[in-house]
């Protein structure tokens, strides 16, 4: 039981998240990449799919961010913890911000010949 | 002219506006109604005029970070420090980012039955 309990990762329910802690998540250059990868996806990705510029700890740093947050939901299937975009509980309660986010941050890297 | 170079305060061209320096601007909640604040006002406002629950030097540091960031443009009139929304640079750079940030918190003052 212990075990189980300890593998379903804390999350804040929806009228529980705050603009204020969304957008510090998104404010880092490495969360905002992960956020876009995931916002990018057609399923759930795993952590250990992500090719990051830091050590494992501070990925694991970053994703708890995102999940304190309320930007992204984690869970775990096997042995892998996989990772999901709240779209729906953002769009529900900031109408457009995850949108215009992500598309910032679009035009950033097209301006600066990133991918 | 040292003392009139003193008071010309540096920003950040428009090239040099980063999203994510954007939203960590934001990201506090003293910044962030200090530029719901401005948004609203049809003029400059004086830095005095914000009647906020931290001191002074707080007060600084937060105009500073909202300049730095290019969310802000300070400047002297006379022994007033003046402040706006860089509102014509960001609609540029970040088409409906600063509207559905600013709507996000209206609509979690709103949730919260603040002003």
């Amino acid at each position: 039981m212990t075990s189980n309990a300890a593998r379903v990762l804390a999350h804040p329910a929806r009228e529980e998240i705050r603009v204020e802690g969304v957008l510090h998540a998104l404010s880092d250059p490495v969360r905002l990449r992960i956020v876009r990868q995931l916002a990018g996806a057609t399923d759930e990705l795993a952590c250990s799919r992500f090719d990051l510029p830091v050590s494992k700890s501070t990925t694991t740093h970053h994703f708890r961010v995102l999940r304190e947050s309320g930007v992204i939901t984690q869970f775990y299937r096997g042995t892998a913890k996989l990772s999901c975009v709240r779209t729906e509980d953002l769009d529900a309660l900031f109408p457009g911000l995850l949108d215009s986010v992500l598309g910032a941050a679009e035009r950033q890297s097209a301006r600066a010949g990133e991918v």
